[in-house]
């Protein structure tokens, strides 16, 4: 059998939205890095709100090759499970993040950028929702921005094109069941 | 900022369905993939009826670590596409793709197992359900089992610890933009 290799008549740098209140968001921005690793493609993922928990992307990205870049801006996610961090804290942590973003559109150097957590981070008031938008506006035409998190705003959505909402049909944690590492983090 | 390394008091391998017409179940899986290195977890990864196409994975996997395998056994998705190969042909390969599931559980190296497509695989007849009620009946109590795929069937959502379903909100092919790589394959 012979093996067929798609080749986009146009390249087209996309806005992917992966919105929802399921499990997978991450997850399948993560997926996308080891598929532009299999294209020779670089990509950065900026980690909105986390950086407290230590999960197993951290160390399995580093496997990959020194074309993906991974750096988590947060303190945990604001306001709940008991975070200690004030909002003040985390919304100067974000506001650096959309900083950082707005640097690496410009560097030119990726070709996927994820913004993880920017839904999340949007509708909890850590980042504004114009600079979200000015981060879409200003990406270069050949380079892929995703934007995780639950509760995409509609004016983000309205501006992707392919947005995927992941629905929580069961989850682990309603029997109790602990998060489990490879899996939940 | 202290990081924290969660460590469950009681580790269980899991049951994930990762089902519904969106994009994403595939990319979910393997951005598990990541997760697990990040871990020293292995994974083993059987894709069904794909084999055809290159995807990005077949590469980008293998720059991860000697303890993560991807095996693509079909010849494309049965029936859609103008795919050339007979039903008869499709249902061999996914039969022989049981029998190497079943083989990966027995064998015992593999923190998670990944069955893409075999949701879709079993809608479509190539494989029968009691073939996956026995892979999921017959997986050790800790590796972490991840059915991909639309159109997951009850009895296997029934099983399963955490299922999420994947909605299409859009999809860049609506605005005839053509498959992207590193996005969508």
């Amino acid at each position: 059998m012979e093996i067929t290799r798609l080749e986009p008549g146009v390249k087209k740098g996309l806005v992917v939205v992966i919105t929802g209140n399921g499990k997978g968001k991450t997850t399948t921005a993560l997926g996308m890095v080891i598929r532009a690793c299999g294209h020779n493609m670089s990509a950065c993922i900026l980690q909105f709100m986390k950086g407290d928990i230590y999960a197993g992307e951290w160390d399995g990205l580093r496997k990959l090759n020194r074309r993906v870049e991974l750096i988590s801006t947060g303190k945990g996610f604001c306001g709940i499970q008991g975070n200690p961090y004030p909002f003040k804290e985390h919304r100067q942590n974000a506001q650096d993040a959309v900083k950082l973003a707005l640097q690496k559109i410009e560097e030119g150097l990726w070709d996927i950028l994820i913004l993880d957590e920017i839904n999340n981070a949007l509708s909890l008031n850590l980042v504004d929702l114009e600079q979200v938008l000015d981060i879409i506006h200003k990406k270069a035409a050949d380079m892929h921005l995703v934007l995780t998190g639950r509760d995409a705003h509609p004016q983000v959505i309205e501006l992707a094109d392919t947005v995927s909402e992941i629905i929580e049909v069961k989850h682990a944690y309603q029997k109790d069941i602990e998060p489990q590492p490879g899996i939940d983090y």
